[in-house]
């Protein structure tokens, strides 16, 4: 009798647990996976460098300044505010779930984090530093050597460790858990009847064509404004920039739609300031559909589902500056 | 025999105890007590709203701009960049400590916390931004609305709860354990040499004259210069400001020195960029002694003991805008 029941419950496990498996993978879409960082000191510089503001000319700016990770890994705004309050030529993409994109960048000029962290730094429309100063600066701080020593058993400190580092942290910036995922693992109590229909129409659509895989998009470089053309006053061309390509004028990159309850205002040029706004154009411009207000209303629901489990670590304590450290003059 | 024993180390553990409480009394400067908030809920909102950018007309500055909290409380600047990158007429004073103070501001102009969290958001070369607009703005997040709710148990959101949430939080930024304050507390071995004779040194010239209390200043107004003018162009004539009277020109607050070694630039212009060169001038100028290298050396260790326990808590994580939230245009 006990023998029955046990072996009656595994299989009803095991049931359960080939129906998830193969419920997920049948989906374009799969659950977030949690990330275990190989080298915690690594992880923990790089948090430093991600908050410190003194990878900036006006020690003013820090990569958390454009991407907030109080914010969703962004700032909410239509273009960053850059070095002497320049105006940036593109929305700032969240730093959440980067480590998935297939490049960096709206036009993916970069080809990892890695690659892509050196460059505001030194852009002086953003940051506006320079690498070697930053090198310099680091090299002043006691606490700093001590803590590239940790990570890179090394006593050198070069802009190469300080961008590794700083993508080391951005790795660990993934956002598993959210509802749409627990739906995903089975839980079909996760979302609601609204939010369920609005996933299924964002497929039958052809949503999925592009934002598809566990970062619900990032995967793929896309034409803005295939069935019709995108009105906007940016000039960004997209990845023609990169190739010089003609038919990758407007290209970008999609972008990833986990949090993106939390990214607005939406598109390379923030034009979109809500979601149901976005959705409306992504439909004439995209896939060639006139969502009513209600098929809105349902993919807006769906889309918020894929908020997941936001940063969550202490506020980094930055080591002070030393009599020997870089000066800050915003103003000059 | 036991009873003996017993009683005997009794006697010891009453003797140092009195020993201890006896030292501390008898010294300038008192440890820091750490701080049990009453109401959570008010002050986990008041973290939000010190994060918060959207307390600001830009939606990119938020109290933790000038104020940072990985920063020990400051910029790090000599003076602070406002709205627009407007540059600030004064030294932004470490936030860290500052319920301690006898008023807010370098002019004591805000009575308290709660009367100086009001200042900067309306202020048009800082945050830049209105009571109103920011009561508005947090009216239209449901999150915002339900902390406000468990902080004040009303549903009334208003500037007053802004602000008195915000100086609740920052009365929890108090930054005890220093080994200054191990020492005070008994601990002889917690300062070096250097160290003890820089306190001894510090007391003996008459620095415990303005910095003593256990904010070791911020307790009282004092002139900048009594023996010689301080020289600065900083138009900033102190207390003269809020009172009218001749008497009171560049007369400040005198500052905490708690995280001195953080809170770099010194003075209200942010004229000294080390603690050496704060040293000598305060020793010119206030004491009329002009310390020898050795002597500032001495003074500037025991000053560095005097970094306690800096904020410790997780990164607020912000709730996101509605659809009838303001949206911020920073460049308009």
């Amino acid at each position: 009798m006990m023998m029955r029941k046990l072996t009656a419950s595994l299989l009803s496990v095991g049931v359960m647990f080939m129906s998830v498996h193969a419920f997920a993978a049948n989906e374009p879409i799969q659950p977030i996976k949690p990330v275990k960082p190989e080298n915690a000191a690594m992880v923990e510089l790089g948090k430093m460098l991600f908050f410190d503001t003194r990878l900036s000319k006006s020690g003013f700016i820090s990569c958390n300044s454009c991407h907030n990770l109080s914010m969703g890994g962004t700032d909410n705004l239509k273009t960053s505010i850059g070095h002497k309050w320049q105006q940036g030529p593109i929305n700032a993409p969240t730093v959440l779930n980067a480590s998935m994109n297939l490049a960096q960048f709206w036009d993916g000029r970069a080809k990892d984090l890695k690659e892509q962290a050196g460059g505001p730094i030194a852009n002086p429309g953003e940051m506006a530093f320079a690498h070697d100063k930053v090198v310099a600066m680091l090299n002043t701080i006691p606490q700093y050597k001590d803590q590239f020593k940790k990570a890179f058993n090394s006593d050198k400190i070069d802009i190469d460790g300080v961008t590794t580092a700083i993508a080391a942290f951005e790795e660990t910036l993934v956002t598993p858990g959210s509802r749409f995922d627990k739906w995903l693992e089975g839980d079909k109590e996760a979302l609601t009847k609204a939010e369920s229909d609005g996933y299924a129409l964002f497929k039958s659509a052809g949503c999925t064509k592009c934002h598809n895989g566990p970062a619900v998009g990032g995967n793929s470089f896309e034409k803005m404004g295939v069935y019709k053309p995108y009105e906007t006053e940016s000039p960004a061309i997209g990845r023609m920039d990169v190739t010089g390509k003609e038919e990758d004028r407007f290209v970008f990159k999609v972008p990833t739609l986990r949090n993106v309850e939390l990214t607005y205002p939406y598109f390379h040029d923030g034009g979109a300031s809500t979601l149901e706004e976005a959705v409306d154009i992504m439909g004439r411009l995209q896939v060639n559909r006139e969502f009513n207000k209600e098929e809105i209303a349902n993919i807006v629901a769906f889309l918020k589902t894929l908020t997941g489990k936001q940063p969550d670590f202490k506020l980094p304590i930055l080591p002070p500056s030393t009599n020997e450290t870089h000066r800050y003059e915003p103003f000059d």
